[in-house]
């Protein structure tokens, strides 16, 4: 066998163990009884053990030096896995080990911590995942920025700078649009009624398949907190149900079945191998947005879904289906990141990249990081934060070590803005298919133009080339002013 | 560290490992989306070789030969250190790679062609597995007996010789019972109606808590073949509901309660060590046997059912509580062991240790099977098979390599005739609490004599040291004898 091959059958066995962990982290959330959490965190310690000494085998530095690739393709495996190796090599196991175990409780302590309301409880769990991140990222950076080193994991190529200077430029434009749609005369109504959760689950089921969903390669969940979870022939979808909110389901849902779509589009011939998952957190987001905004709550597709609701609930509170756009794309400065509206999300996002970029750099504190999030909610939204779990409580992320994560979020919207320009200039039918409950022309197109693609591309790179333009946030801002001047009759 | 205590952390690592491989495995039979075999092959394939990896490092060696034990515990966790290491470094890393890989593929087909009735399908597959399984018993046995050394991975100890010494003496009494039952003049009733599949899980969740589940440390859910999973903290059950047959239903959770109780019952100090598991399957047998029959099957506890039965279902086929308990006991030559009545249990059982002994020792093809277990099936039950599913498709195990698996069902058996001869003499109150629908004070006995002890002790040890006698059929045989001359009026 050539360094290549070699090379190719070693990473092969490492990929399926990372898709093992996927499947642990997916059980944990969704099966796994309560008594379980402390054994499951030396379960997943054990794993992470594993995968970081295989990641970090000296045969692999061999191997690379030796490897020829022989196509594009191969170029790209090596560049995943070069990468991989070198920051890898960078983290000492025992704190590959410890970060594993420590998050995996983490995230139970956070989950009880956000049902009881109880900061405190939280707290010193967060200060110890925080000061295994700053060791983290110390070993990572290697003199360079810190946050910077830890973003780089979830969109390879971004920065600090960038993506604050992506937010400066798209922070005014949103808060006009957001002052200018809650002041108007117009405003849609809520929607109202008990939505039981039963019927919920079948309409969730209808969206997924609605999106082209695969139902022989995946499965839909509840969850604490949605998310999507595996990659080649098992990507696995959850969701939430709230019996008052019912749009809550419905685009969890949908958002999901956009991240698992993303993952059973790659072309199989990527599987377990590093080219068999999403390229980056930003990439992944630009599909689940897509999904979930410009496709599933466009004017077409909630006309359809309008009548899809009333089949399963009955006459809704609002009257017609033009009034259902209208509630469904309502602005309102709510507490939840994962139920903003389009206008408010990005905001939500800024407010937790300054406090995760502040708290990495080691100026806030971890004991300080209520009284800084509250302020700084009730300067961006103008609303003080009534409870815990509406505030530095609502997101999983930060208990589970995902710093820098967060704004990958705003960079799939802009992405995905970018996306549906693209997408509305080369396929016409793409309303007519949602008016009639398919997204099949606008998920082929994405299947065809990202999805299948995997790693073989840099993240910008495949935005670029789907868009045939250098992406940027002017295609975003521009329909989302379109979109809210239009329903709210600006 | 000493050498004891490093061997222990890395056996913990181990542990672990393996506990996540259970995990897999349950997922696979319960969640796992269709689509996703293929893939899960190469996952669990990776693991297993990543297990057999630490389970033959020489570092073992070295510490077993420098550790000094410092009590009874210490010494019987090297004692199955020790068992592993010689056991698995005899099995080269290429079979035991192969051979996870294989079964894993080789259960998505047997189920299929279950479900089709479908023998040629599954052939090919089967062939595959028992060549494997020669080659690791060629590779165990060290120029022993080849069905042996399979024998000796479920049931430490136990011989063929042994086991077939144990049929000789069960087959005589079990068939002239069986011949008696089957011409009495007295026949109970068969329990006829439809039971809804909802209520009938209702019912399983109220029987797995009266048998004293822990829901906290575990979980009910459907699989094709019933079976539990996972040990320390995290031991799941499963079932199956048959619409026309509540029967199934509740006596399988009943069965999969016991198997799981051992496994929660166990000290936890012994969590993730090898004394954290059921010492053998023979062992493990008699918990969820002795749940399943002496418990569940007895008149005070068919009393009990009989009302909550009559809750769920509304009136029933049979009268009152004592026709129920012939009926729940009825005798007759049914084709499924798992559905088998206890007189004719083993006579299932014997009848698959013979054709397995045959496959293992290579003097019956894989090609014949069919052909010898309905010749076999007619002889010992006077009834020819009517169909695959009803024969050699029955069971999962041999497509998952489980030979040498069956005999440990009778070995349960007699083993859970033992303890319950132990547990009546030795505790008063068992049969008042089953007919106030409470398993607890037998239970209690069972965790105290058997399950909290793990793996600390030799498997016909921990009979033994439980019922103050060495293990024999005998007791099993009267208390048969006994319960079906009583029911059948003898």
């Amino acid at each position: 066998m050539s360094a290549m091959q070699e090379l190719m059958a070693y990473q092969r066995d490492t990929e399926a163990l990372g898709q093992i962990a996927g499947r642990l982290g997916w059980d944990q959330e969704t099966v796994m009884p309560r008594g379980a959490t402390e054994q499951r965190g030396e379960e997943i310690g054990a794993l992470e053990g594993v995968l970081h000494a295989r990641r970090t085998d000296p045969r692999i530095g061999d191997w690379l030096a030796k490897a020829e690739p022989a196509d594009e393709v191969e170029e790209a495996h090596l560049r995943h896995i070069r990468r991989s190796y070198e920051r890898q090599t960078r983290i000492p196991a025992r704190l590959a080990t410890e970060l594993a175990r420590v998050t995996s409780l983490a995230q139970g302590i956070w989950a009880e911590a956000r049902g009881r309301n109880d900061v405190g409880m939280f707290l010193p769990t967060l200060k110890q995942v925080v000061a295994l991140k700053r060791e983290e990222a110390a070993a990572l950076a290697n003199g360079g920025d810190l946050y910077d080193a830890l973003l780089d994991d979830y969109e390879p190529g971004a920065t600090a700078e960038s993506i604050g200077a992506m937010f400066d430029r798209l922070r005014p434009r949103l808060v006009a649009l957001r002052e200018a749609v809650l002041g108007a005369a117009h405003q849609p109504a809520p929607l109202e009624g008990h939505f039981p959760a039963e019927a919920q689950m079948r309409l969730a089921r209808m969206l997924a398949s609605a999106f082209g969903y695969d139902w022989t390669r995946g499965r839909l969940d509840l969850a604490v907190h949605p998310f999507s979870s595996g990659s080649g022939n098992d990507a696995r979808i959850t969701t939430r149900v709230v019996e008052a909110e019912p749009l809550n389901c419905i685009y969890s849902t949908v958002h999901e079945t956009g991240h698992a779509c993303y993952e059973l589009g790659i072309d199989p011939d990527y599987l377990l191998t590093p080219l068999g998952n999403g390229v980056s957190m930003g990439v992944h987001e630009s599909q689940s947005r897509i999904y979930e905004n410009q496709l599933g709550r466009s004017r077409a597709f909630t006309g359809w879904l309008f009548q899809r609701m009333t089949e399963e609930f009955g006459a809704l509170s609002v009257a017609d289906a033009e009034a259902f756009y209208g509630t469904v794309n309502r602005v309102q400065p709510g507490y939840i990141r994962t139920e903003a509206d389009e206008v408010n999300y990005n905001l939500h996002v800024m407010l937790r990249f300054d406090l995760e970029r502040q708290m990495i750099a080691g100026t806030l504190e971890v004991a300080d990081l209520e009284e800084a999030w509250n302020a700084r909610f009730l300067a961006d939204f103008g609303v003080a934060v009534d409870l815990p779990a509406n505030g530095m409580l609502q997101d999983v992320h930060w208990s589970v070590g995902l710093f820098g994560y967060f704004p990958t979020y705003s960079l799939g919207n802009v992405y995905a803005g970018c996306l549906n320009k693209a997408l509305r200039a080369e396929v016409p039918d793409v309303d007519a298919a949602l008016a009639r409950g398919t997204a099949a022309p606008a998920t082929e197109w994405l299947r065809d133009k990202v999805q299948r693609h995997g790693g073989l591309y840099q993240p910008r790179e495949v935005i670029a080339r789907a868009c045939g333009e250098e992406p940027s946030e002017a295609p975003l801002l521009d329909y989302l002013e379109a979109k809210f001047g239009d329903i709210y009759k600006l």
